[in-house]
């Protein structure tokens, strides 16, 4: 993959220079940011990118291309000037506004909104573990598609991870999965610079690095940070080893070439300030003016570069034509996997219910989710150790493993964060993630959950056991504000199907949100639930007229329920009517769909002409005045029973909802 | 500390058969629950309890104690076989009710709940770094009030930990820290049966755990775990090391004991079935009926421990009251500690700020702490990495390191889940811990706080940056939901003061919360906010009118707002006043002490009669229907720009204020 594996000297320490002076004058520019990680790791950086990764700046989307993780994403300034430098779309203009509104150098990198970025990053430990998942990707596909001499995927993960990085959970839980898996294709370089913003990293992490990750199963090494010969030799070992990950600990000076900064805390988040930048630049010979000063040299090298680079995309381009003809049928299941969304087949797979009888909507999922496998090529995910019950095994389909390296089912072990950061760079890489635990366990993922909102990845979460009829496992294991607290986050949405039929809703809407609008949570019931006949399969609205008492006379007023309180509540208004009290219930599995809808239909559902209205939710009441005057929830932690005995003594039985509706203020 | 160092195989026997029974028992008869792993860990467990836990069950709140934690949570009925068998006040009667209504044994432990459970468990890996917290908590203590031949605080913490707890990263944040600081007097049991719920551990968890460990810097062993006197010198040997954690890795076989279920996952998290107890019990030649039995000579051997346990914790006592006598001072201070809460000096201590000028909230968080630090001497704490940025900066007060173990600054490193985790502990043993981070990276904590909530531990979290005013890091840094996120945790109470006066009230409504009460979250700004003549320092009522237009003319309606948006709330208030518009500024720093007010109050401070309202909050708006039927707020990702330029952009100057204002409906 080198593109100039011979690396000379002086060209390396213009280009490294050309970096750090843009990482310099960008910071000073905006006033803000992060000088000290960009010129610490230039070094690195400029060996990685001109000597190993493989990549056509002209055609950023080529799917084989290696993947690059600036985990560390605080150095952001790092990646923009080797993006420029490269020939990305990145204008020196859009450097010289770094930081500033609309420019596309944000504080840190964010994918989907400057071209190269491959992840977003900032939130230390996750753009580890979204590496991970790219190169879980890549090992998978390459095992579904590549044919013997056909070796169309083929490329490799690498990375910058910081000393953040690496004191964080979510990056330990990946590292040991990564271990696991031996992912030999993943590559990261560790800025080991022993400054963290508190000071010198010896005041709290002293703990061998590569030990640790010798014993998680990597092949690990360190080298000088600032010797490029000496980096390129470990990323050529690394590359050599194909059945572990690869960290390289590269040790490296925070604001290396900083005169008077160098070496210290105080040039980690700070610009280094006008005098310090000049004598920066005069120690390594460098014009003080004008800024952003990009030498002819270096853009002559990297004009040539990318000529190469090119023709590499290209010669793919050819070997994939020849794939395509070999293998048609591959070929066009690979090509519906890089589309990212579900295509109708998919859609159409999934199986219809019919009402009468019970069942838990985990169950639901999972009858779901078998019918998908085949039809939706891109789907693969697990389980926090919990498949069983969560409602995600999948029949027949061995797990992945090294020696398994195509199986869809991934056992994340008990490593909610870093499934769910994993997860992310899955969908970053073109498969369809679905990963599963239990809802009150969604609080160990909000992390990651929140980077693919913002990145607007297509991630399923199926969180089952989702309100306190999880029952005697107790008010640890009993979601209460959980519900509530992913409807917070944007662009997430959150559905909480009332029976298995809305749980094949549930799915459309998940699987209709493609690439480019944001993850979905289905929340499915630990126990059983009655399959209504009044329920729809078809919830893209959001939320529904279930039913109402037949006749033209005026209504009294509207409860409003999701999930497991949907039953429930249908007796409760069906008992309200005996009673001469006409009540609607308006089933509402999903705020975020319903809100998406027209004026005109919301206030069909809701008449603003009805304003007795009662909410029906195992769970937080706060927000659901948005709907409702009031409403039936839970505000308090649970307790350990069985869950019959705590829906009577928490107010969820149709007689409780019966009552509570009879009682409200007129 | 040994009570029994010469184990009798045959009481060891007995005692651990009893222990099995009784699990398996309780399990039966609440048909659900997790046999295995109780069965799995007795012989490890008992060999803990009965020869090296110090500890007396007629005194359960002896500061003393050895601490034992059971991380791995969902094995309850370990814990509570053993309490009761030790003489802890949790009779027959309640095994016999696992997992029932108001029983004292629900399905995983509660701390405040049982006699005698130390620590909430349940949510694998915090039980972990809860323990490291009580370990710190008692080197802290032991620095600073121990005198020479007056060792009054000396003893250990010991756990039993699972794969799943080893597989959190949580615990491996901790792990980190614990082996950094040194805490020689942690001994964790690995529990290592190479089972997890879905299959052989060798299907995710494949690493080397022990050379992971040493990597930390803890001591390392592994010993057959149904092997009593292996296991005894295991312990032995742990607690001779004092310079570093322990970790005793003991091969069990989960269910062990179960002819046909033991080493299966199938033991894990179901009921045994009447049959295969039944097998059991005739394999261990125990008697199939009554269950719950336990034999007289375990009950005569445990009389015979308490009598010693009772002594052994009645010499200390004498040590004690020796130790008032010579050290009269430090003993009082120590009796402060322990009743847990702030004394009027400590809330004497939090500074005055004259109203005129400005500052940021976090430096006003920075002057109160140094401030109370010698006022309130049970005050430990520190941030993830970030002290500088969160103003929590103690000046003059070394960090906790080994060399100065009575330090009360802690550098949690990046490490926020661990960092919350570990406050979880040090509250458990009767320090007041403050902890701090980014307002946005309280997703990463919030297993944890959760946690603290459910034990209501006086935990105070110190969550700076807490709006888009955060500026040019961009999204990935600036709170959007979670200032709501955090509202809905129960009895977790959310502050964000207004300006340096309301951060005074912030302090007193955190302190004033004692033991029992619960958490508090103090949300706090990067920016400077000007520092009113109008707000309060004493904001316990939760909210009250800041401002309104003098005069007896009807008002118009009411703005509301909290943090950093109330000097902007109330400079368009007065100029909406100029315009003739007559509009009332409720200041609302805390959502739950206000609800904790009277109905009269409230409606004095919002009356029902004025409806025309508008919240301003820079953050989700869902949630404030409960107060306001308008709301500007933010309801999508940030972006990466100048504060000020995003106040501008997304509405929340005096300007925009005023204008969303008059734009209401009528």
């Amino acid at each position: 993959m080198s593109l100039a594996r011979g690396i000379d000297p002086a060209n390396h320490r213009e280009l490294v220079h050309t970096v750090k002076a843009l990482a310099m004058d960008a910071v000073e520019a905006a006033k803000s940011g992060h000088p000290g990680m960009p010129m610490g790791a230039a070094d690195l950086a400029v060996v990685l990118w001109t000597s190993f990764l493989d990549h056509d700046p002209s055609c950023p989307s080529w799917p084989n291309r290696d993947r690059f993780v600036l985990s560390a994403g605080h150095g952001s300034m790092l990646l923009y000037a080797l993006l420029h430098l490269s020939g990305y779309d990145l204008p020196l203009a859009e450097l010289r506004r770094f930081r500033q509104w609309g420019s596309k150098t944000p504080g840190h990198p964010e994918f989907g909104h400057t071209v190269g970025v491959e992840v977003t990053t900032g939130p230390l430990g996750t753009g580890f573990a979204a590496g991970v998942g790219m190169a879980l990707a890549e090992r998978l596909l390459a095992a579904r598609f590549n044919r013997p001499g056909r070796e169309i995927i083929d490329h490799h993960t690498y990375g910058i991870v910081s000393d953040g990085d690496l004191m964080e959970g979510v990056a330990a839980e990946a590292a040991s999965l990564a271990g696991h898996l031996g992912l030999g294709k993943l590559i990261y370089l560790y800025d080991d610079n022993q400054i963290s913003i508190d000071g010198a990293t010896d005041i709290t992490f002293t703990e061998d690095v590569l030990a640790r990750f010798a014993a998680y199963g990597w092949h690990v090494a360190r080298v000088d940070g600032h010797d490029p010969a000496a980096i390129a030799a470990a990323l050529t070992a690394a590359k050599a080893e194909t059945a572990r990950p690869s960290l390289i600990a590269c040790r490296t000076v925070i604001a290396n070439g900083s005169p008077n900064k160098a070496g210290t805390s105080a040039s980690h988040g700070a610009p280094l300030g006008a005098a310090e930048v000049a004598a920066a630049k005069a120690a390594m010979g460098w014009p003080a003016e004008p800024t952003f000063h990009v030498p002819e040299g270096v853009r002559a090298r990297s004009a040539a570069a990318q000529q190469v680079q090119r023709q590499r995309r290209e010669a793919w381009e050819l070997r994939m034509a020849a794939y395509r003809d070999a293998h048609p049928e591959l070929a066009a299941e690979l090509g519906s996997l890089e589309s990212g969304g579900a295509d109708a087949a998919a859609l159409a797979a999934i199986p219809t219910f019919a009402h009468g009888g019970k069942q838990a909507t985990r169950k639901a999922v999972q009858t779901i989710l078998n019918a998908l496998v085949a039809a939706h090529p891109a789907l693969v995910g697990g389980s926090a150790d919990l498949a069983g019950s969560n409602g995600v095994v999948i029949a027949g389909e061995p797990a992945n493993s090294p020696k398994n390296p195509g199986g869809r089912v991934i056992h994340f072990g008990v490593r909610e964060h870093a499934m769910a950061a994993i997860a992310n760079g899955l969908a970053l890489h073109g498969v369809r993630p679905y990963v599963a635990t239990f809802l009150v366990f969604s609080d160990f993922m909000r992390g990651a959950i929140r980077l693919a909102a913002l990145m607007r990845l297509p991630v399923i979460y199926v969180l089952s056991h989702d309100s306190f009829w999880v029952g005697e496992d107790g008010p640890t294991h009993q979601p209460i504000e959980h519900t509530m607290a992913l409807r917070l986050i944007p662009d997430l949405w959150v559905v909480r199907p009332g029976d298995a039929r809305e749980t094949a809703g549930a799915w459309r809407i998940a699987l209709r949100r493609g690439v480019g609008a944001g993850p979905t949570a289905i929340l499915a019931t630990r126990q059983d639930l009655p399959v209504l006949a009044e329920s729809r399969e078809e919830i893209d609205v959001g939320a529904y007229v279930l039913w109402q008492p037949d006749g033209d006379a005026p209504l009294d007023g509207i409860l409003i329920a999701t999930g497991s309180e949907l039953a429930a509540t249908l007796a409760a208004a069906r008992d309200l009517a005996g009673r001469g009290v006409r009540v609607r219930v308006v089933s509402m599995p999903c705020w975020e769909a319903f809100e998406a809808q027209t004026a005109a239909y919301r206030d069909e559902v809701l008449p603003p002409s009805l304003q007795r209205r009662l909410a029906v939710e195992a769970g937080s009441t706060l927000g659901w005045s948005r709907y409702a005057a009031h409403s039936q929830g839970i505000d308090h932690f649970g307790a350990s029973a069985p869950g019959p005995e705590l829906a009577e003594r928490f107010g969820f039985t149709a007689e409780a909802i019966a009552q509570r509706y009879l009682a409200l203020p007129a």
